[in-house]
């Protein structure tokens, strides 16, 4: 037996404690968690100092290296994270619908613990605690695979919560770290069929690719936001700007962030010009087809080509194309989109009713910028992600998406 | 580009058209499929013919070659299937939540279609319009791939399908069967992620396993049932009896038939050997451990070993185990299970409750048969397979199950 599959097979022992708590005892050991990790705010920073320092070494570029770095005011943040997710209401036990049968027996879908949970991340430490406490809130035990650059964090992170479970008398098997960071036991964690009920990938679009080609545990797919801005003829040229400068600088790092803006040729003679100049005086870098460059006469701007319709860039870049009409649009989301999210901006009804029927992604916007799709934003209370696949959650994951179903069916005797 | 590439191309099309047609017309078009079923009857069975001469030359079991056969009455059966799933409520377009969130934005969570759903089945004809009916019902596109030895009559079934769609004036492209059954299409189709939003496997545990070690685009795993009847120490004997006959002998070939009986030690010497006999009279072979063959002497039984606790037989034979208590019952059901549905017998509330909530199978029965699970038991009007796994669909799945959902969100200028 390997190493990940005894942690595998702990993983499966604590899931079946886990699931046999009460939602209060889960929360006291949410609670304990908090303390803990507030507790060991110091060795957790020290931990940290030395994988920032190695980052640097290693010449991590300083975006990256921000994401890395916790100060206390950070560590208080994941300890009050986790304190929000205890205050949320439980998934766990929900009667989603029931009914007696003819014959007599009755019958209920419940909500269920998933079991175990795993999740392969990237550099932030702070997923470490906010996956282990959405997990254990679901009543789900967590195997956590974090990128080699946090390690030292997510180990000093991973202690804390540790502490914190068996103060509370849960067993500390509910939340394990992978301590082998190669791509190795990664792959191996994605087959680890007997142990693991889900695996969620949160990262980067190679990351999500590796595992989506290499699993064989059942997968959520995140994060991947290649997401449009459709400006349409009718569209207030007003709302039109504002929603494509919002949707792109507001945050541009993050998946549901805009990287295409697609104009109607109707529209785009009027409309192009002004909205350009909002982008450029916010220093995104247009990438522009051959009929909206023209349009932008003395422009500093870059063509685009096909590539540029597949990138997500996460950047202060945004490609941009004239089509002549609202299929043309639908038809190039349809083909270059991850089903994140979608934006029309109109004030026709019947395109804004065809597009949110016709476009086919996790959230479809009339008249809003794509930077809502968020489970904070769409009320889920906290987030372990956003599903851009269609099965089992789309969109914005909370608890729920964490839970399965089970149906409990009382008789008195009945057969078949 | 491949055929099946190719293939999955027309899905995908054919999706997007499919997605846009109304309820109505979805009807209109299932009304078609059926009628043209009827119509070319003939031709089905003369397709048929071919295939049943074929898998007789080729060896192939009497059982099996009955599963394959069609005759007058089957193909009626399949038509009035079309029918059945015709009346069903249409999933689509359901507001499953909604609210207005703080700044005005309206959001909906709505259930859509799923897009291209593959199903690989194995010999049975009658799954080619089961499925494609409940596919089109759903708003989806289907891909079929069907067993080798069933080709002919598949080919016939779907020739009359996409018919009966032209009639109706939908793309035949909504209903597409591969024609090359090799596993190297079988195993491409797998990984037809541009073009399969869901795979279904329906069939043995060598196909299922097959798909889950080889598949990239999201499965559903269905069907393979190793399912335990637990007779609790409280247990009503005759109950208890009626359960494992029923559980074991009304249908041994599906997946939701019990395979072992396991039985409480302080029961077991007052109802084993009664139960033991009611189960020989009906033709079950028993496979015991040493305790209890221990209580049968003189009754024609077999020694079980590690391998009957794992099978799933599917045949006139049951493992028999005594267990010293529930807990001992629940850790054999946790460690051999495959999550499908699990049942005690017993007079005990709070055993009834403890089994309940410990247990994780998709159903878990109070004193009555575990044949039960089935979508139409169930209420769902129709049934695409069992699901055994934990994410999307758990249990019997009917159209919902081959849905998803997306977000619609109305705003009027909404920024971030």
């Amino acid at each position: 037996m390997t190493a990940l599959e005894a942690m595998g097979e702990r993983a499966r022992d604590a899931a079946r404690a886990v699931g046999r708590l009460s939602g209060a005892d889960r929360n006291r050991a949410l609670a304990a968690m908090s303390t803990a990790l507030l507790e060991q705010t110091p060795d957790i920073l020290a931990a940290n100092r030395r994988d920032v320092e190695k980052a640097k070494q290693g010449g991590m570029t300083p975006a990256l290296v921000d994401r890395l770095r916790l100060d206390e005011n950070r560590v208080r943040g994941m300890a009050q994270g986790i304190r929000d997710t205890l205050a949320l209401t439980d998934p766990v036990g929900e009667v989603m619908e029931g009914r007696r049968l003819e014959n007599g027996l009755q019958l209920r879908k419940i909500r269920v613990p998933m079991g175990v949970i795993g999740i392969i991340y990237e550099a932030r430490p702070n997923v470490t605690s906010d996956a282990a406490a959405l997990c254990l809130k679901a009543g789900s035990a967590a195997i956590l695979r974090g990128g080699k650059e946090a390690f030292e964090s997510n180990a000093a992170v991973t202690r804390a919560l540790r502490h914190g479970l068996e103060t509370a008398g849960v067993t500390a098997a509910a939340v394990q770290l992978v301590e082998d960071t190669s791509r190795e036991t990664a792959a191996q964690m994605m087959r680890l069929n007997r142990c693991i009920d889900l695996l969620i990938p949160r990262g980067g679009a190679g990351l999500i690719r590796t595992v989506v080609e290499n699993a064989t545990v059942p997968v959520i797919q995140t994060g991947v936001g290649n997401c449009h801005v459709y400006i349409d003829e009718s569209a207030d040229p007003q709302m039109a700007s504002a929603i494509a400068v919002n949707a792109k600088v507001s945050r541009p790092s993050v998946c549901n962030a805009a990287e295409t803006l697609l104009i109607h040729s109707g529209a785009a003679p009027r409309l192009l010009p002004s909205i350009a100049a909002a982008l450029r005086e916010k220093g995104v870098r247009l990438r522009c087809c051959g009929r909206a460059a023209s349009l932008l006469p003395g422009v500093d701007i870059e063509p685009a080509d096909e590539t540029d319709w597949e990138t997500e860039y996460l950047d202060y870049i945004l490609a941009v194309r004239v089509v002549d009409s609202l299929e043309e649009a639908v038809e190039h989301i349809a083909r270059y989109g991850t089903g994140h999210s979608e934006c029309i901006v109109t004030e026709s009804y019947a395109n804004a009713e065809r597009f949110t029927a016709e476009v086919d992604a996790a959230a479809v916007y009339v008249n809003a910028s794509t930077r809502f799709t968020d489970g904070g934003m769409f009320g889920l209370g906290a987030e372990i992600g956003i599903s851009t696949q269609k099965l089992h959650a789309r969109g914005p994951m909370g608890l729920r998406e964490l839970t399965t179903v089970k149906y409990i069916v009382n008789g008195s005797g009945q057969v078949r």
